[in-house]
């Protein structure tokens, strides 16, 4: 029997729990949501300030003084680092759509046959994946998640999947979906934006050819923060831009008539990049050199685990579990179904637990092993239980 | 004869005068580069602190209770105003760069014919015309300024410009190009990059069909603000965004697997946008609603055509003036050719004069009627003869 008590135990226990002291959370609030926006850094703020600071008395000098202009490439090494992949082979710009575009047009070209995905996908991956698809010739084949590896044989050029459901949270093999796909001479396109920060990725050891996400979930960049590309230094020789901007050519301050891309996942920039964004990316990056990736993701399997025990003791009557009770197939968020889903949201809201709906009727509860607590999954069952 | 006591008599009579108190511009510098960065406003700090606190406070809430999401369009209808555009004709999001490639290939969806452009194009411009006119089997021609005109004729589906050239300041008849093409049958593409904020564009009444420019030159939005796009009302019912993201969606808060594009310009954003610096872009637009366009491009005229004069008077036997000298030929900067022509403007810098160069010979002056004098003008011809 799982207790309050017995939760406050394990938050003593948590080796990440000074973590939480490094994010603005309101005093009282349960944020089970960090999977959709997460919170401010405590240095979000002062760093702000001192790029302002920087346009103010710099101004356009801060492009070179402040080496604005190399943003995308500094906060494309952090992100190295937190996905597990190679030097220079990320580059944070753009928005995580416009990314997706940009790899699955270069995928494209590098390989011919149709492009597989599941219904699992976030709906941008699906909306973009359709329209390249159809712009290249090639047919979209949309699958349910478990049917994805069966989908993969001959004819299937691209497997284009997003890690983590956003629906479920059910978390895709992405090594063995890889290695199946890279055995018919395929490639596979990840979109991490629900998996990068609370798991080890391991891009490089994975193989993965084109990855995406999103800089203001579980990375906190801040609301729209930008996205970035990964693309595996394999390819680097041979992938191009469709949107060949002067951030992606070799010497953009040279303004030379003529394109010519830059080295590797660089010329993966299109327009000029924009600082004011990054710096705050950047800035909320910064807590993740000090984190250990295999304490974070111990940490949200417990969380969940834990969640699942209390839906089981105090909501197994009310309410469906949507997540995999397995913990190798599910990402940092627990789903539940309920017909009143959208209600329910609100009513949780009310007391203090901030979860969200989406359509028509689950219920999403995220859980960011930096600043989430073992009491925040006993105090958000319970609020649902009582409110139940 | 001009003398610095003429100029600060011009600025004595300068209706405008005053608007420079709206921006944080260091004491003493003469900031001839707002073509390149605009300064920061005085109130962009306190909205920026207001964008935290939101999301400090709000944190997944602020999307609607703050209305970050429909902030595309807010700052879009402010856009709006500034190019003489239709309502709801506007979207801000992503960089110039992409907005353009989106506008290229969806007027590649409308019109056969190869595009034509000119070689004062902005090389972002000219590489991503060049792509898009490759993906889509159609020529890209390249031709010198002052033969666009000309080489309107059969065979041309798609006139793609820069109305303000980045190097020499020369303003093309917008009007007169876009009447030309349509009599053919084809579209006009214009880069409002360099002229916006600085002239009555008159959008509408010019009846160009695409508009795309950048938010951190003469509007001010910070280092690497937002684009924007405008597409013609004739044309909402027709055009398509190769990038179909979610925020391009009919409802994208329904996260539903099909993607029915948005009603109008609405349907060309792609990712989530980025909220952080469209708060900003939002805040620097503000000072456009206190002025008329009108006093605005006849300051500008006044102050470009005063530095002529200056160059005329000190400067005539060691440069030369590459930007037109008839006022309607050019847009607010005036540029000028020297062997030198990278020393010098590093030169100017060490006497408090910020202007920039653009390879391999060109010194760019530019002016910006809301924040720039005509002493700026004096002081920095008096400075670069000094120097030479």
């Amino acid at each position: 029997m799982i207790t309050a008590e017995s939760c406050a135990e394990l938050d003593r226990a948590d080796q990440l729990s000074s973590l939480r002291d490094r994010f603005e959370l309101p005093a009282g609030l349960v944020y089970l949501d960090g999977n959709s926006l997460g919170p401010q850094g405590t240095t979000i703020r002062t760093r702000i300030e001192a790029l302002l600071d920087q346009w103010r008395s710099s101004l356009i000098a801060g492009w070179f003084d402040h080496d604005w202009a190399n943003l995308p490439l500094t906060v494309g090494g952090k992100l190295e680092s937190i996905i597990g992949a190679e030097p220079a082979s990320v580059v944070a710009c753009d928005s995580t759509t416009v990314n997706l575009f940009k790899a699955a047009e270069a995928a494209c070209r590098l390989t011919s046959g149709d492009v597989l995905t599941d219904v699992g996908n976030f709906p941008t991956d699906l909306y973009v994946l359709g329209e390249v698809a159809r712009r290249n010739g090639r047919r979209l084949n949309v699958v349910e998640p478990d049917q994805l590896a069966a989908g993969i044989g001959p004819g299937v050029g691209i497997v284009a999947i997003t890690q983590v459901d956003f629906n479920t949270g059910r978390l895709h093999d992405l090594a063995s979906l890889t290695s199946q796909i890279h055995e018919l001479g395929g490639l596979m396109i990840c979109d991490l934006s629900h998996s990068a920060g609370v798991m080890r990725i391991d891009a490089a050891a994975v193989g993965v050819d084109f990855a995406v996400g999103c800089g203001y979930k579980y990375l906190n960049g801040g609301p729209g923060a930008p996205g970035y590309i990964y693309i595996s230094p394999r390819l680097h020789d041979r992938i191009g831009n469709p949107i060949t901007g002067w951030f992606g050519h070799e010497d953009p301050f040279l303004f030379a008539p003529t394109y010519r891309a830059a080295s590797g996942t660089r010329r993966m920039q299109a327009g000029t990049p924009n600082i004011l964004s990054l710096v705050a990316l950047d800035e909320a990056l910064a807590v993740f050199a000090d984190v250990d990736l295999d304490l974070v993701r111990s940490k949200s399997v417990a969380l969940t685990s834990l969640f699942i025990e209390l839906v089981d003791q105090m909501l197994a009557t009310t309410t469906e579990l949507v997540t995999p009770r397995s913990a190798d197939e599910r990402g940092s968020q627990v789903t539940l179904r309920h017909p009143d889903a959208s209600k329910l949201v609100v009513e949780l809201a009310g007391r203090g637990v901030i979860v969200d709906h989406r359509p028509p009727d689950l219920v999403r509860f995220g859980f960011s092993p930096l600043f989430n607590s073992y009491s925040d999954a006993w105090e958000a069952a319970t609020a649902l239980s009582q409110i139940l």
